[in-house]
């Protein structure tokens, strides 16, 4: 029996039968990832595994980094510029054996399986061949980008992306349709780092040319912000997207935000108190947007970036040196949850957090403000970045449902950069039908209501999103 | 089979033994809880199944609140005041069956199991005929407040009272004794508030007239409590409690309070050191008080209250809208208790946190303090509120004998406001039999000791509490 | 069967066989532990299992006696100095049995088995003759403190050693080998430790002795320590250990640091950003000095000390008065391990910690500074202290494999200043066992891969600490 067979991660009767009557024949909506439009739009061919895999210019699998860092790969085979693809290759198919408890294990031979049929384990035993097949398979059309997308039956894509971009990709996509929805997502964080004044003002410059005009003040910024915000949601956009800290809702003026632009414009750097009011003052005004435009917004709360400088100085972020910050959300949370109420303009909101000792208070937190307009209007969002593996899985749904309703959940995102990590919304699915399949089975659940339990492992793994994100 | 049935969350053969043969049979003493003096002095009928489970003038099940409010079941229903009970409660029933994996579906279908014998399923199928058959069972003299309480073999309860409570209705329900005895219990929040200058001020009136005397220092509010507080014992009171954001231990001088209490006096609104300088005095002198008493103190940590501003304008506080708060409390803790045994008046103790990332703390904290003077004196509490549900309390019990000693637990109490919430006990023990079968069918603990064993499953369900309260 | 049996914690057959086939046969390395070297030296004859196991002059195992505190033993049975051995050890008879579901329960029992052969429960009804045969056998040579060593197989124990101390001790070891290489290691606490300048004045007399030299400024100090550095090194000292509240790294210089230096040399108690400065620069020093050594740096994070006052005064530190912490570790521990990166010198490395909560954030942070040329060159070390139990144990495992390698896991240490704590080394591995098997069994890891896994539970066990430290 291959590793990943039918019954993986399905350890009782009624797991298998949810998952294999119910999960697994649901179509994908991936509401928030990573995917480079420009490479969807062109339809990119692979040169290889190596670089759907593990290095692409730049960028690259930042969890494969970490793992091979760690399992003292050096970094001239990762970002060195300077390895074949098929050396750096190797390198990872030595490292997966010792990855054994880690979701990289599980993903690499779920994305072996899944999407180019190979059930053998990866390991240096193994490494060329599966190098060669895996190249064979991408050089055919079947495995260009857009194939590999319709393969895992997607039927909408949220991108990420900035206000300033003119969202050409996603245009061309849009009149050349491949049968996946790709849709423009909302994540305004350069607009708000005023922390470095002089990249800032470069930003303006470029948001300043999308919305055709000159931002000389902070009420121009949002005049700006309104018209891009606009722009996006002419196509199709419907969410928005915020990766911050921590949440911010100090007290502020009207004018002590202009006087802190207008420093900024100057090239000074805000102190922590005007940087506190500034990102206070955004986000506020983000969310009236979003809630006046009837998006939902979406809040990534507690990371700690780029923490190693002296890599961050020579290959840039998002490399694999960013880890699980620790701060105390609470307090800042309600003061911007109870503010947006008593405005009359929460709109639908998830909440992701990436310090599980955070789960029970984000969860709280976000369940303080549902008004009984929506079902699960207050979402407490799947296991972010670090957190989304079994274990990470299993907290967020065990707090979800201690301390809310699971069944108006609206599931599972990728948050990937790659056009192949699909099969962690199987992963996903097959977690759910665990824990749901367990509960029956030792009784917590009854079995008498397997029809509606069914109906909610379908609306968690698709039609709630479906409904609540309305696409 | 009913879902209720005789072995409902008991998984193994040895968490069965232990629970019909040692947990099921033992009486409750539920030394914390909301009940209503006058309610129970009263022998309260209900109308109707929606006063008892959701709305009860101003009150009503918070738990349930939440729940509807998120599955989008407008404020109408459940505060509005403008809904029928049957409507009401029909948004209730269509609720249920997406709060699976919820506490709530649990203990809804507990309570109607052994308050109203019945079995089926509340959805909307069920939904009327169950609304019918509850409330012409709650017609019925069998179903009036003492005769629900009665039905769960309570022994005691202890209510939660202000110190200006004339105890009326507890003197009234000793004169006419109904086989339960009920006991006031200590809540001096109020008397702490001075956030608030102006309710502060009306409610030093109200004490003063309950004490005799006026209050006119920090002095005067010690004696006036200190008369209350005998006449509280005096009336059976045994326990006192604390509902707190965090502990409170900064250093302070007499003058600085009196100081501070002449300011609120004056309508002056104390500054956060002033806050917190008079909470560490005065629940430093109500300590003294409760261990010259002999009384246990309780402390309920860490909730973040009223967040949402514009609901709790309209319909005020216990509303729902209250959540996990996440503060440090080792350093106040620590210095609060140390103090105490310093001056050797460190009273019986029990800690309860609301937020589990404090389990390890608080519970480390509170057995720094034993002294080998009482069995379990510093306790680690049940879980508590958000927390009282199946992860919680196996997290908490897991904490506790990890870190300290299991079998001297005093287990479970009901923190409700209804008169059918007993069922919570059973709750309780099932999955206290279920954690300790479980232990023994893996030789984590010896099979040959189950007489020990089946004696500590009593003891925490009972016995526990009946020798420390010793009521 | 008895409690301790061949497969006490193994749940799963493939569990069995890799405890057995694997993880039972290889060597302890005890990299870091509490021994005194001066008894191992002496080989020390106990005068019977009170003070063995309970009380040996001022000190003893805190673990028991919390938990007979607890339990209502008085403080005379334990640090009194006024009962005999079989008193004491009577009353922690009586209360053995109340630590069911404590990992005392499981040591205790261990212990007795393994050491002495005796497979009863202890308890009141035993203890007379457990306490005789006990003292019988600890009354021969085969139970002398080397030979308890020897026992099990211990191939190197590293003991924990003041910078000022001789090492006479190490030095006669090693001149009278006894089987287990005895290696000293480096804790350098009390050389940071200026909150209190009186004793920090008298220790750099006492450091200044031990290297030949005055010590009259930080530079001095850095230059004595170097020296003593050198020494340890030359004594085969290749881990160096600190016990912290929290990571110290804020922004300081050298003249500062001088400064500072003088004030507490003349009696000043520095204030906190003092302390934090001088801490910032101690550590940061250290750590160069291990770097250019190529030691191994450990990290002890999170607890809070000697909280009770009343009973530190009486019978000081380590006494059973210490507790788990809570505070912010992600801001300075990056900044730490950023600054150490950026001046290339950061050694291999050992993060502890002693909060749950803190599990995701130090384990992520330590796979931050990962840097390819060491296999796991940044660690996530085992369950410490308070955590040293199943659950502790199994969140450690499960917190570095979702978030690292577990494979490269450096594994088990006592930390212990017991003769007979090896047993949980045999724990360890029965949970390392059951944990991978069930993954095995559960199909989460391929039945395929048993040569590799069994292999790499011979690594965690063994091999792994072997090659990463190169004794």
């Amino acid at each position: 029996m291959s590793f990943i067979n039918d019954n993986f991660m399905l350890q009782s009767d009624t797991a298998r039968a949810l998952y294999h009557s119910h999960a697994a024949k649901m179509p994908i909506i991936d509401y928030h990832c990573h995917l480079v439009p420009q490479q969807i739009a062109e339809n990119i061919q692979f040169r290889d595994i190596t670089q759907l895999w593990l290095v692409d210019g730049h960028y690259g699998d930042h969890y494969k980094w970490r793992a091979m860092r760690a399992n003292g790969v050096s970094e001239e085979y990762l970002t060195g510029g300077t390895k074949s693809a098929w050396e750096t290759f190797e390198k990872w198919a030595e490292t997966v054996p010792y990855t054994m408890r880690n979701p990289l294990y599980h993903w690499t031979h779920l994305e072996l399986s899944r999407v180019f049929g190979i059930d053998k384990l990866l390991s240096p035993k193994t490494a060329r061949e599966i190098f060669e097949e895996c190249n064979a398979k991408l050089a055919t059309p079947e495995f260009r980008g857009q194939a590999l997308i319709r393969k895992f039956n997607v039927e909408v894509v949220c991108t990420t992306d900035d206000p300033a971009d003119d969202l050409r990709w996603h245009k061309m996509i849009a009149e050349h349709p491949f049968g996946t929805k790709v849709i423009p997502a909302w994540r305004p964080d350069k607009a708000m780092a005023i922390e470095n004044p002089k990249a800032y003002k470069a930003y303006l410059i470029q948001l300043g040319e999308a919305a055709g005009m000159e931002i000389r003040s902070y009420r121009d910024l949002q005049e700006a912000l309104q018209k891009r915000h606009d722009f996006f949601a002419a196509n199709g956009c419907k969410l928005s997207d915020h990766g911050l800290e921590n949440f911010y809702a100090t007290s502020y003026t009207g004018p002590e935000i202009e006087l802190i632009f207008q420093k900024v414009l100057l090239g000074i750097t805000p102190n922590a108190t005007e940087l506190e009011k500034f990102r206070s003052a955004f986000l506020y005004d983000q969310a009236i947007m979003d809630a006046d435009a009837g998006w939902t917004q979406q809040f990534h709360i507690g990371a700690i970036r780029n923490n190693n400088s002296k890599m961050y100085e020579r290959i840039g972020p998002d490399t694999g040196y960013d880890a699980i910050h620790d701060v105390d959300v609470a307090v800042p949370g309600h003061r911007f949850f109870d503010r947006l109420t008593a405005a009359g303009k929460l709109t639908k909101t998830i909440l992701y957090c990436l310090n599980p000792k955070d789960n029970a208070v984000m969860m709280t937190m976000a369940y303080t403000y549902n008004d009984g307009t929506v079902p699960g209007k207050m979402q407490f969002g799947s296991g972010w970045w670090f957190l989304d593996q079994e274990v990470g899985m299993r907290r967020q749904m065990d707090s979800l449902s201690a301390l809310g309703l699971f069944s108006r959940f609206v599931g599972m995102l990728t948050d990937s950069r790659s056009f192949i990590s699909y099969p962690r919304h199987e992963y996903f699915r097959r977690i759910l039908c665990d824990v749901v399949g367990r509960d029956v089975e030792t009784g917590r659940l009854p079995a008498s209501e397997l029809d509606f339990i069914g109906q909610m492992v379908e609306d968690i793994s698709y039609n709630n999103a479906k409904r609540y994100f309305n696409f």
